[in-house]
């Protein structure tokens, strides 16, 4: 190692090819990456800590480092780019959570999730921002947008609830309006942050809380877009019933297509791989392709303008439903882990680069608010995120409780503390919009965007590793005393199950011609009373007859001579 | 999809988050790699056909139709750059061939590797340099630096062999010299690409070939650094045996340092795997912990200016032979083709942007040069690759069959052919040094410097189809004859280590005190006879007694409870 020092300067001619920085951060980065996984694995066993807190604690921790390695002059060592952090990190995370994930679940709870994404997500975002902007003109921070005229006139002409829906949705978009308001963090902090989520939930201890949160955060994608869209079309000055209509009506339209094209694009990958048989030469092939088609599903959605989040989760889904089992024994082993790992680096990432993110000098510099400012609105912000947040799990877990008959079926207070409390976190998705919108203000006051921007830093920091840390042993204590529930609701499901076949079974059995209407009557009746189970019996009947004999699917392709079997199959 | 056009100004906000440009690239990109999936497996069973030239030609094609779309203003869909190719491409392809690298044929034949990537190169180099300079000053091509007087000088006052390899180590760095020299081309095409090498030559069929052409590539890496790197402190003007010494101890230098970088990491990996045994929680943890800590280990050989490739190369080597071995079933499976995919991935990524690269409107504007002179030029630069290979790889080759008493160690007339032919192949490293070299001069004039990259390219696609496509149906047909010494040469091997073995346990069951001189002496004089035969053997003894005890490996390690094991093994 010495002798490398008397190398002639060895710093100068490497900028031939790659640039030296760049070199010192992915070496700092993947170091801190191996760092993360070894102590992750060590802390396992603890229930306090998780990988994501481990990997920002890490990440703080390096940070303080290279703060006093450059005497206080700059932690960025990586630049972060929202181009790097959409197109690259979210996709790989959102892609294998829908590729492992319990689709049964999933579907079953599917109307109780689209209410907490579509109308959770809206009541939040009004409640923060209505918030926010009581604070704010309170503490004195007047550069936030709110001198602007333009932005005063549209303030004091609406109802409060509109303006704010308004001015965040037009801020980001239109340069008539003011760039930078208050209400921008309503934007910032109602969206969950579903990466955060994978970390504290777990699919296989709470599988209805983690569908619920996790499908929260992925319909959460669709309703910003449709908010941020709508506003270029829609005169909100003349808001009324058939504006609303119109916004729902665009939300129903961008969710469906986003999840046709998922659908289609997964489709399309498993007839390619069916038709082709690629097992019959190269199991890198077929991998190469699942991965490609997925990211490809993202980046089309991404390019019409649809929510590339419910794309390629979609995608990933009958991804997992029919193509994972057109391939061969190996590459079925290899698609789970590596999809999986790559999910897992991506994420660790994201952690440790908010970690290394929270000490950037200039903006603590720049923002010259007291520390008892900064305490005391990112206090703020937390109460109200916390107050937002209950406000509509609260209330539509009730809603859907009393639609439901069945005891079992109810969400329960417990089970509605936990997904309240666990879509706490905010993370890197928070981060990322609060740089986008606040760092390249042109109208306000950087120091006062600078306040907003090091806030957010603190509450991603503070629920990080505060909301993070109590959500397992939360569970755990909860959980002891739902586990019979728990097990109850999967076997009452079956019950269900074998009950509707046992009704079609005679149905069927029955075959005189008249009694084919009784038949559809009695289908009919089954519906209203079990509509999920009902939905699935005939998705599977649908499914048996019609998809996996052209897509191909589980039993429906015959297992490839010399091939190993999966080690486990992806329920 | 009607509907999307009716949709207000789809591509105006999409700016926000991402830009659009980026990610129409990424979506042609990937459409694109998912088609040389597809056509690629299709013409699996064409002889004449490969993926890499797949992928040529259907960059190509789509260059042609972007240059239609946009009215020949550009092709430029996506701007390669160095970083992409060097940070993210380049290392998972050598990574791979590391891992999946039968290990006992590169060693069998490491001197040969060595000589043929040391001496072959700064043989070729000088050839084509002094080509080049013979050629540019007779078609009239004086803007390539050869005007400058600086570099006039330095041209008469040495002979010509000298000053090729002064004037083209000096170019790139030093600002006193010329930054385009003819003699740049003899650095930018004497220089093997293992990418190419691993699409022509199939491990399992030519073994001793594939590892002789890659070895080259790989050990290649560090002639160049060392021919770039040494030229700071040695003065030319003095050259003389010392410098030349020097020259050599400084390539030894950083070829051991690299070498052990590697090592050294790929031993550390199966320390901290076989130590905290992380089979027991995540196989997804090991297999990132591997991914990572071969990436980390090519960042810092970056960061310390020793050859990369080398490190990350015998780092997968470690890898396969230790790591591999600790973890558990479906680990191995997923790394095993994982790495297999991602490399393929990287490779077809690299040929697909060649292709599209190949119609850049503007330098084939820049260049005024008549078509004639184009092609005479990239005619000669082919002739001169074809001189310059086939001079250093039949002397070296016949120098090294006379050290060898076996026939069958010897390297054929046959298989010196293919080696030739096989390495002649030229891709994206090239075309990224060229762009490199001639697309930043201040000096020379733009136009001789766009001829010089058009030429470069012409020269890329003429190598990759032409003699790509030739090599398969050439192998096979020297093949045919050649399949009989093939299998004789390993059976050869192991009926030497067969009596290696009992000639040294007859010793060993001697085991009176006298008799171990006599022992010592029998195993020198087997060094003498069997040189490869008996470093493999002692080798083996000591993985077997200290080695795989401390870092696991085959055998070594207990089977996991109720893992699967791995479809097959490496060998």
């Amino acid at each position: 190692m010495l002798n490398i020092a008397m190398l002639p300067s060895p710093l100068d001619f490497s900028t031939s090819y790659l640039s030296t920085s760049t070199i010192v951060a992915l070496c700092v980065f993947f170091g801190l990456l191996c760092s993360c996984i070894i102590v992750g694995h060590l802390l396992e066993e603890n229930r306090w800590a998780n990988e994501s807190i481990t990997a920002l604690l890490l990440g703080l921790c390096s940070g303080v480092v290279v703060l006093l390695v450059t005497k206080f002059r700059s932690t960025k060592i990586l630049i972060f780019s929202e181009d790097l952090f959409f197109l690259y990190l979210l996709p790989p995370i959102i892609f294998n959570a829908g590729f492992q994930d319990k689709k049964k679940q999933f579907f079953r709870n599917f109307i109780t999730i689209l209410l907490f994404g579509v109308l959770g997500t809206v009541i939040s975002f009004c409640l923060i921002s209505l918030g926010a902007f009581l604070l704010f003109t309170r503490i004195g921070i007047t550069n936030l947008g709110i001198k602007d005229h333009l932005g005063e006139t549209v303030f004091k002409s609406k109802s409060c609830i509109s303006i704010s829906l308004n001015i965040i949705i037009i801020c980001p978009y239109s340069d008539l309006f003011v760039h930078i308001t208050c209400e921008a963090i309503g934007a910032i902090l109602s969206a969950t942050d579903s990466v955060c989520t994978l970390q504290v939930l777990s699919q296989d201890e709470t599988p209805l809380l983690y569908s619920i949160v996790f499908g929260e955060g992925v319909v959460n994608d669709a309703t910003s877009i449709v908010l941020f869209n709508s506003v270029q079309t829609l005169n909100f000055s003349t808001m009324n019933a058939i504006t609303a209509l119109k916004l729902l009506g665009t939300f129903f339209y961008l969710f469906c297509t986003s999840t046709a094209l998922g659908i289609i694009v997964g489709l399309l990958s498993a007839y390619i791989i069916k038709t082709l048989y690629f097992g019959r030469h190269s199991t890198d092939r077929e991998v190469a392709l699942m991965m490609l088609m997925a990211y490809l599903s993202y980046m089309i959605a991404e390019l019409l303008n649809l929510s590339g989040i419910l794309t390629i989760f979609f995608c990933g889904i009958v991804m997992s439903h029919y193509t994972w089992h057109n391939v061969t024994g190996s590459s079925r082993t290899t698609t789970k882990h590596a999809f999986a790992t790559i999910s897992f680096i991506a994420e660790t990432f994201i952690f440790l680069y908010v970690g290394m993110d929270a000490f950037d000098v200039d903006k603590w510099k720049t923002s010259k608010a007291s520390i008892g400012t900064s305490v005391a609105v990112s206090s703020t912000l937390i109460a109200l995120v916390l107050i937002g947040r209950a406000a509509f799990v609260f209330s539509i877990a009730n809603i859907t409780n009393c639609t439901k008959t069945r005891e079992s079926a109810k969400i329960e207070f417990r089970s509605q503390f936990i997904i309240w409390w666990a879509g706490l976190m905010r993370g890197a998705v928070t981060i990322a919009l609060s740089y986008n919108q606040f760092s390249k203000s042109e109208i306000a006051s950087t120091e006062d965007s600078a306040l907003m921007i090091t806030s957010t830093i603190i509450l991603v920091l503070f629920s990080t590793v505060v909301f993070g840390s109590i959500t397992k042993p939360l569970i755990e204590a909860v959980k002891l005393r739902q586990s019979k529930p728990a097990i109850s609701d999967s076997t009452d499901n079956q019950e269900d199950l074998r009950l509707l076949f046992l009704e079609s079974n005679c149905s069927i059995n029955q075959t005189n011609h008249h009694e084919s209407q009784s038949r559809r009557r009695s289908s009919l009746s089954l519906m209203i009373r079990h509509p999920t189970t009902t939905v699935h019996y005939f998705w599977r009947k649908f499914d048996d007859k019609f998809m996996r004999p052209v897509f191909g699917g589980r039993g429906f392709i015959p297992a490839v001579p010399g091939s190993p079997p999966a080690e486990e199959e992806i329920s």
